[in-house]
């Protein structure tokens, strides 16, 4: 298999964008990406997108070929594929992108992911996303995504030690990060006060515990490694790419506080890498909820179960901590456009081994990680990406 | 890139199955497949599964892992995604099986299709049919798809020689196809009367002209060819991969009768194979409506345009013509789960290769061409495949 390369990024501003349409938030995206790459549209040979409920938000299914029509290249007749796998959409978009390339089918492929939450009441949408969960076993009975990973979390804490102070870290640590970053739907610091204070949403996971409902879109193009140079001077390789999958109820699991998708999916992108935690400069993780970022850290391997509270108060996984841990602000001050999430993970490892990531700059990053969960852990993708 | 086969193909019996779920009649055509191929689960590697709208069908998103999960794998973590490209969700699953057993990252692939569909209302199901096509410019004014092809078909009697009687041809076709089919929807042969007699559906489309609303699921196990003989004495080999996309509305094409999609799609297969229509000696097409089936017949150049008529009347696609087509009995026969039918096309054919297609075999077939189509051809897979 070819070696590959992200020639290009770009990513709408995410947030409530009640001005603008499903199909022109992925095009303001994919604008950005080319860009960025200096390519051309009709440059491009393939595109997968990563979306999750396109069908339920905006009644829109076949979104490959909507994106590649309003991407003006229809014309070529290139393959565009979507991708679902809930909130894992983008991470897994990203991956079959990269299978295209390394397998010599492809060379210049887009990776997308978009999401339009908004156009549908708060109600449908905590409904469509429950889709993401098991229907029969988890949804018909009344489990939502906050009660599923508040069950997570009141079981983590009864055999673990993390103080709700040390899980409110995790999103004042990340809302620190958002608000130095111009794409995040909140720029606002906060404080843990401002976590303790907020409303219940389902105990112990509080407002400030949970990522947004949020609209946007990210773009990001791949080249085999060894064309990268013909469009950037700074490319950046993928140095792994690995996707596991679990039960997707979360109580038919061997063990609810471990990922046990994410141990699978980090222990394969260390493999192929042939690389440690140790090595990585910088993680993207899938905080949909300040447990799962506790969670994933673990899972990942930077430190022991049990570990990462202490780890977050301590501020390890701060923005000038040994492994800083979602310095682009993470799904919780970001925002989580489901489909749209895994590409802007990859979005901002990127930006920071390119040394363009502005005021939350790790400095001297060369190797990044992201991790894109969909469900509870049914599907896990992480990437390594270095330079 | 590795030579790819098909070592093991299923398939549930196609049609209105009240008893079972969505993810019971994957597990189910599964099963026959795995049966098939004499592969126990823990070697499967991967699953790529097709399908359009489960998401408003039943509620469910995050297919890939229920579908792992419910094949027993979950505990294996093996990836597994969902693609989705409306009625050509199979195809593109079947496609991206190929792509990642042809790129060297994974050896034994599952790909599968699926679609419950008869779990809501007519109404209702016309309608998340109608998010193939553009919600914004073609469903939100009115057009379903019977209306689309309607338009299609009118543009095509004006402008080339087709009788209402050849049209009905097809249908007469594939229900004699489909009583010698143990998995179609529909056993009966009908007559040009049956057809012509049948109720307005969108003028100048009978009842008889359309595909039925249809519950099932077809599975198929792909491995390297080197590695295809472990499993099977009759490996049948992938000769070509191609997609293509074209604009999602019908109105913005160059040319409404012609599916340029399917051009470029036949003839990207038939270039990458080292082929042409002479070769082929079978070929299953995406006939969601009678009208498609002369299009695709022209497209892929088994004819000139405007000839498929005459064809069609003179027996040349009948089971024992020079270029059967739709041996299976087709979407109309056969019914059309949308995810799934893609993986059918593919199931037929390899049947019919391996000589294995009972009372609608077709003597001595080498080489056979599956043709699967996403809306009203914003998306085409074509594939070739070859004993």
């Amino acid at each position: 298999m070819r070696d590959v390369a992200v020639i290009g990024v770009g990513c709408t501003p995410f947030g409530e964008k009640w001005e603008t349409s499903f199909r022109h938030l992925f095009i303001e995206a994919g604008a950005l990406a080319l860009d960025d790459a200096q390519v051309a549209g009709e440059q491009i040979d393939a595109m997968y997108v990563g979306n999750m409920s396109a069908g339920r938000f905006v009644e829109q299914e076949h979104i490959g070929a909507l994106i590649a029509d309003y991407a003006g290249l229809a014309s070529h007749h290139i393959p565009s594929t979507r991708v679902e796998a809930a909130c894992s959409s983008g991470g897994l978009a990203f991956r079959q992108a990269v299978i295209a390339v390394a397998s010599g089918m492809e060379d210049i492929v887009v990776a997308a992911g978009v999401e339009k939450m908004t156009d549908v009441a708060t109600g449908a949408s905590v409904d469509t996303l429950a889709g993401a969960a098991d229907r029969e076993w988890e949804g018909f009975v009344g489990a939502t995504f906050p009660g599923l990973y508040a069950m997570l979390a009141t079981d983590y804490m009864h055999r673990y030690p993390l103080t709700r102070e040390q899980l409110a870290q995790v999103a004042v640590k990340n809302h620190y990060n958002g608000a130095r970053n111009p794409i995040a739907q909140f720029q606002q610091e906060i404080t843990i006060d401002t976590v303790l204070k907020s409303s219940l949403v389902a105990d112990p996971l509080r407002l400030f515990d949970c990522s947004p409902i949020t609209d946007g879109a990210a773009a990001v193009i791949l080249a085999p490694l060894e064309r990268a140079r013909e469009f950037t001077d700074t490319p950046v390789r993928v140095l792994a790419s690995a996707q596991a999958s679990d039960t997707i109820t979360l109580h038919d699991r061997r063990d609810i506080s471990t990922l046990d998708a994410t141990v699978a999916a980090g222990r394969k992108a260390f493999s192929i890498a042939g690389l440690t935690p140790k090595d990585i400069n910088l993680v993207e993780v899938h905080d949909c909820f300040t447990i799962a970022e506790i969670c994933a850290i673990e899972d990942l391997g930077f430190c022991k179960k049990g570990e990462a509270g202490k780890l977050t108060e301590d501020g390890v996984t701060s923005l000038h901590g040994s492994i800083p841990v979602n310095t682009s602000g993470g799904l919780k001050a970001c925002g989580h456009p489901v489909g749209a999430t895994g590409i802007k993970q990859v979005y901002e490892v990127v930006q920071q081994l390119r040394g363009e990531a502005g005021k939350r700059q790790v400095s001297g990053a060369k190797i990044g990680m992201t991790h894109n969960v969909g469900g509870t852990g049914a599907t896990v993708a992480v990437h390594i990406l270095g330079v």
